[in-house]
């Protein structure tokens, strides 16, 4: 498995060159970064040799089409996810992802069929520049009940909508924080297939009831109590030898980027001892 | 437009061959039946010699496939499904019907999903045969609270959902009695394209709020309130031309099979006036 | 059945505006042209009103991604597809329309798998924006020998390739021409659903054996042997009732924009008479 | 990887449990048989007793639907899906196979049409049972111009076709002799991800030019010019774990089913050792 980060838990980044530059120093092989925006800042030939030079790969890009509001909105956003596709094929990036909210002020039914309609266009449109889609199921659980009805967080019911939705480069995005908020253990991860993982992200929990953690509130790898290198080996034993990028949701800080790298090395070279 | 029936609202019928002739007898040129019933019965080559002798035609079948359940109830009924599109094909039915009920017990998201994929395999299975599958939206509005959760009963939502399915043999079955306690208008039907209305039911409302109108306590056409002429033009400018079959759910009758079919012809002679 | 207009057969047309005010000059109600341009060239809102203040839609556009050749170009026009589907929505344009070229130089087998699933996505894309697409079939016969491999030509083969491709917004852009070149009769056309039709194209063909005629020396409606009245009469029987455009493929002339519309007016109102 | 068994290439077998008994014998853990005739032999409490006393599986079932002729067959051998289905995924089977035939006597577009969404149906219905379909590409050389028309035969083009059908539970039965005889090597099963090896079957062949080899003229494992230890090593490697099923075709011998058997396991033993 290949060490990565998210922007999510490194303070203040103030360019894709200081982001590739700091994991590369602090021995990360990957971030996950907007590929358009780099291609604009610098041009598609300085940002791949950024990114050899420094041997880090993207991670995954995010999927910047709203398929959860109105019509408009996801038509909006379909206009640019070609040319999304196309820039994080041409830094050799194939995975794309988005999170499930766990509940919605929608009517559920006909939110269900929009949802799986959209998500199924986005993917193929991903599909044909080989790039796959990574659905991410949400624990936490006061988000169950932030919006007015229940909508998906389980990973079987996940993994059942996938087959839903039909398309063969879906998978799941398994988070650390949501396989653990969910009561989720080793086991469930070892029933995946290599197929139905996309992407993963790190991070840790605080003690106590997992009722009353916050999605927000997340720790640093290592700094919890959440068992992150059986998460990594459940993972690697379903067959999953891809990026496990850090994402820690949590309060502002004052630490400087190479303080914060350097707390997620240490964090990684935990999870990831004697994988 | 083809003036039809169901079994609902005829009282007792002894066998199909009763139900044919009392059709034909009436000036109905359409019954929704069984064919695998019908041809276990007497053969398929008497069966077809009765409908054509009668000059009567099979409307729609009944999906006999459980979706709404478990997966181990759908397999089953799967099993049986090219049969009955085999068996209707050979009678010269192109149509199957399956209504959705509009609240369920189920955890909505979850069914959704489920819902979709069967219903497309369905879907999928009856298309090698030609067969086309309606899905009925049911306006009731006590049924929307008779099961935990609200699903899905508005015309636009089913033909939303019916796009998220996806293949290209499903559409509406629209009924009288949903379309008016849905209040929908006749604005609405000349809204659908040719190809969204797969059958159409027939039957009528007592007065009073559509709020109070129970699903089982419907009148025959022509004898409550609903305006089936309007209804019937409206789904002809629409470009339908197929089969109108009443079905009567109702408190049982001692009425006669005849004297029920002569208020039904009754009934249809109204609605069906200068179309 | 809307009379329409492509720019094939007109000569020299300056501008869109030109275009347009022709059309409408000569009694044509439909124009098929280029949205993402004519928006480019005057603004959407311009755009949108002189179509308005003349009386006149845009029939269709073409669907210019490039589904023939290789991945790399197919993705490259996948870029631009969810723009000009928005270009031709926002201009009230729900048509887009490709032709099938009768012979290839791939691998059939091969081809016709990718031809698949680049149409099926093309659809799917165009369908986020209530988009239909047209697929014309080709009947010249020159053109099945033209490249060393027969690939498709008939519209019964048509038809089933669109099932397979499976999309519900996919249909036939049935030309005049290509209907009478590969012997088709009105009731081939009558067998057609009103959803199997999404365009239609007029023009006329030179007399003697059909396997000798070329697919660049068409004639104007009218000046050649096709039963125009015949052909429309046949698709308004089966429900089709939009937009009928003249094509006319054939040598440069020297006449005038206003000359050859006169010509082509003369030939729809023989054509259309008495529809 | 398991060692499994087919018939092909074991002389007479008089029943299922011979086969299962003498598979366990000689060390085999799977054959392929056909679950819905054990089921009815034996009934299916005995018949999984059988398999399950003698550590034996079941790899992969036959596809026992006619796709490559026409509608009414292909109807005809839906109607036998579902059950057959059932009956593997009660035998604890989840693997189905067919082969692709190089060439055919049908035009290839409309055939590759029809085939495409004949088998995308098929998949659809195995995977309600959880099953996978696996698709044998075939490399023997004559068989490309056993037909009129060339159809398809690479593994390239295989993998390229399953993108197309569509459905997720869709991926490649690789046949040792069809690799070799299409002149792949071990870099082309290392391309192979995890979820495009449904099923493996296994078999030599003779020396000589691979253009000359004859489909029906097979070697057993190992006493041929296959390096079927390195095409092991490379499916291993591409992450295949499940059966690898001897197959093999070839003219009939009057040795007995041990001895034969004891022939296998001697070649398995080669291609199995050290991996």
């Amino acid at each position: 498995m290949i060490r990565g980060l998210t922007r999510a838990g490194l303070g203040t980044i103030e360019s894709n060159e200081q982001f590739i530059s700091g994991a590369a120093q602090f021995g990360f092989q990957a971030v996950d970064l907007n590929p358009v925006h780099f291609i604009r800042q610098c041009g598609r030939e300085k940002a791949a040799h950024l990114l050899e030079s420094k041997g880090v790969i993207i991670g995954s890009i995010d999927l910047d089409v709203d398929w959860r509001s109105s019509e408009e909105r996801f038509r909006e956003g379909l206009k640019a996810l070609a040319e999304a596709a196309e820039a994080a094929m041409s830094l050799g990036c194939f995975k794309c992802c988005t999170y499930i909210l766990p509940s919605t002020d929608e009517a559920v039914a006909p939110f269900m069929a929009a949802a799986t309609r959209r998500l199924r266009l986005c993917a193929d449109i991903l599909g044909a520049f080989g790039i796959r889609l990574g659905l991410e199921f949400v624990g936490s659980r006061h988000l169950r009940t932030q919006w007015a009805n229940p909508f998906l967080w389980r990973m079987d019911d996940t993994l059942d909508w996938i087959e839903t939705i039909g398309a063969r480069n879906v998978g799941l995005l398994v988070d650390s924080y949501h396989w653990y908020t969910n009561g989720l253990t080793v086991d469930n991860l070892l029933k995946l297939k290599p197929e139905h993982i996309v992407h993963v992200h790190i991070n840790d929990a605080k003690a106590g009831p997992i009722e009353n953690l916050l999605d927000a509130d997340r720790l640093y790898p290592g700094e919890g109590v959440i068992d992150l290198h059986g998460f990594l080996q459940g993972l690697q034993t379903a067959g999953y030898s891809g990026v496990v990028a850090q994402e820690v949701l949590g309060p502002s800080t004052s630490e400087s980027m190479e303080e914060l790298l350097a707390r997620s090395k240490a964090g990684f070279d935990k999870a990831f001892a004697n994988l």
